[in-house]
């Protein structure tokens, strides 16, 4: 005895979605066999739009509404300084530090030979245009902490030194509200080689 | 700094799944804006379609397609047992047992007066009718067992038990493959009452 056919299409679906195996999209869809009929359409209809409505901005790469992209702002244009990002979601972790008003850059993946993003994806060229025609000043590289992000901000760092600008990088230490027994060696270290003035 | 608005409502969309917050919302969101075109409108179709698709039979509630119930054919009208269950999902976890051959009826959804569910929502005269008119010989109670499903079963038979036919209901005990010391008291409590002849 097999499910209906729609419903094995539909749990085929649902199992694109991260994280998501074949007990949980079953749990989805069962529960959507409940919904009403204008849930159901409502969704089909975002889902269907959501290339059209949402686009990555051509010169930051940043999430945009069709009108604009707030990234690229005249005011954030005046700020001269770049920060470099793997997706766009980090640029809007970043905005909600409310530390940063400067551009942003979209890498769209972190150097991971062994997943087939090598080098020559990051388009580094894209980014040394991107620093001379606006002026930049400082480089931030904000990259994950994890093998990957390390390699990528190396080979940025090194492609990039040559244009003489101070390039920072974000700084490792101790999450807030975290006790010492519970923070990784790696860590502790990198919290301790990069102690500052109290 | 705020999602575009489309992503936004994405979210909230996605949010109606059973289990899925504000964070699992967005990684989906995020994840999705990554998919090819054709794989969103295909989801969005599947999931536009899905209440022409899939209906619930008039005559005993399990899942159907278009054409017929394939719970309500001749031959298991013939073999004159009756099994309630609450979901249309139930149905396919019985009958991958394949110890079953007989009719099922969904009621919907276990007595729950906290949630709202209580009694008249059951509906059990069309239960009743639809016993009389399949000229069942035997009715199955196959509920969770939980509060909620004892109570519904307990209901059931105190309501049934008027028509005379034998009411037998789901076995309690032991889980195949666990040990006794990870089974719960009330669970071994049931497996002693309940000992079989070996």
């Amino acid at each position: 005895m097999n499910y209906p056919q729609h419903l094995i299409k539909l749990i085929d679906v649902l199992k694109r979605l991260p994280g998501v195996g074949n007990k949980s999209a079953e749990r989805f869809a069962f529960h959507m066999l409940n919904w009403p009929n204008d849930h159901l359409h409502e969704m089909a209809r975002v889902i269907h739009e959501l290339p059209a409505k949402i686009q990555q901005c051509p010169s930051c790469g940043c999430l945009m509404n069709l009108e604009e992209c707030v990234f690229c702002r005249p005011d954030r244009l005046a700020s001269q300084t770049l920060c470099v990002i793997a997706s766009p979601r980090d640029a809007f972790s970043i905005e909600g530090t409310g530390e940063y008003k400067g551009l942003y850059h979209v890498l769209g993946g972190l150097l991971s030979p062994m997943d087939g993003f090598g080098a020559e994806r990051l388009n580094i060229m894209k980014v040394k245009q991107r620093i001379q025609q606006s002026q930049v000043l400082e480089i931030v590289i904000a990259l994950d902490s994890t093998l990957e992000g390390d390699a990528t901000s190396l080979y940025l760092k090194q492609e990039l030194e040559s244009l003489g600008l101070p390039i920072s990088r974000l700084a490792f230490g101790l999450p807030i509200g975290s006790s010492l027994d519970y923070v990784d060696g790696g860590t502790l270290a990198r919290a301790l080689s990069g102690r500052g003035k109290f």
